[in-house]
């Protein structure tokens, strides 16, 4: 049987660390192919390039990989890339990361690491977003990481595909745990400054701090992490809200 | 009681056709604030502006308007702003568009449009995004606009928040169905070019086809469309597959 063939991608850059060890573990279990932003991307969530060309060049930051290619565009842009021109056959698997900081709870909707393998589930390959919430904790990571993937070439193939959202925590890791994302927000999202000189014209940093809905909860990914349990979290690509078309045929009638 | 404070966005731009129509329809329901990108923003998911500073500019394109602004970032960003900097209260309603083209399926995922909504109700805020199949026969659907908005207005505040991805259909429309996204994909994504000159260097545009993976499903937005309906689609903010969570407990375990 053929090795695997594994796409790996993130947000942060493709010459980032994170990717560099995501890389190199993953070719113990197949033929690697990195295709990357050539530049940081946090934040893009699932954005994809319109109305402008994507450039690529081939570079060769990543030993364990058989090529790598170095992408002008978003991560999404990256796997569709990938996907269509890159690669000379469909992945049978799509790693993406390990990101820089926590894609828990609602981060998932912003982040261009989860977008990424997000992207790739949508033509049915079975694909990995990886977060370390301590990134110097990385090394730590390896058996676990290693396992994730194991089972997912195990359990899943094009035929029944997943993408999961793993999330390390900060310490040594005692183990996973599959779970749901917790119900939060963002708030406090604009600091303003002003430019220097007589105009004094306001300028906004996007920033703020992530509020956790449910605190209390015990099978959420924030609280697990807490438990310094690595959290696996499937997304559902259907995002209708099935019980808001309910209450809705009822209310609006 | 005070009149509703109304935010409208969008992501095509904010000198565009369809927010200025929507502006100017939103103002016979309250008091309408515009902050919307200075440029064209389609695709742009849920991105929002890290690592650099987003700037904001008073404008004068809606004369439905009492105030608002052209904003550097994405449609994200420009919510974010007005939430927390820009208006001196939580708006009671997010109203994102008219967007230039559909954000049915799985294209909500894509869509700077209803991104913009999402970002407002992660607030509690009552958002809705609309998209038009046929930009030019925008004229044509204000009454069903003004309807949902109504309705939405009437069972719908920050008690019971909600986000709406709404399409009008290309031709006359019938009513309006409140219904699921069909699953879908796009495919064959990359067209590749070729620099002039002797280097002659490849470059690729991201586009492609949409596929609807259940053509006979009769209860789907893309099936009421073809029907000449509006679609009402309520997104969860959870993206969490919950079926997936109890497959993966019994086969990995």
């Amino acid at each position: 049987m053929a090795k695997p063939l594994i796409l790996v991608t993130n947000d942060d850059g493709i010459d980032k660390y994170g990717i560099l060890k995501l890389s190199e573990w993953a070719a113990s279990f197949g033929d690697v192919v990195v295709v990357a932003p050539d530049r940081p991307r946090s934040g893009n969530g699932q954005a994809v390039t319109v109305g402008s060309p994507v450039y690529c060049n081939k570079t060769d930051h990543h030993h364990a990989a058989s090529e790598e290619y170095s992408c002008s565009g978003t991560p999404t842009d990256c796997v569709k890339l990938a996907k269509h021109k890159l690669l000379n056959r469909m992945p049978d698997l799509c790693l993406s990361g390990i990101n820089h900081g926590s894609n828990a709870s609602v981060n998932n909707l912003y982040s261009g690491t989860v977008s990424a393998a997000l992207e790739a589930f949508t033509a049915g390959i079975p694909s990995i977003a990886f977060s370390h919430l301590e990134y110097k904790n990385i090394p730590k990571v390896q058996n676990c990481l290693e396992q994730i993937i194991s089972n997912v070439l195990e359990y899943h193939s094009p035929q029944k595909p997943c993408i999961l959202n793993v999330n390390f925590p900060r310490d040594k890791v005692k183990g996973f745990k599959v779970c749901r994302h917790a119900k939060g927000f963002w708030e406090e999202e604009a600091i303003e400054r002003k430019m220097p000189g007589n105009v004094a014209k306001s300028y906004y940093w996007i920033c703020g701090s992530f509020r956790n809905l449910e605190p209390e909860a015990r099978d959420t990914d924030i609280h697990f992490l807490s438990e310094n349990y690595t959290t696996v979290s499937p997304i559902a690509i259907d995002r209708t809200d099935y019980e808001g078309i309910a209450d809705m045929q009822k209310t609006w009638a």
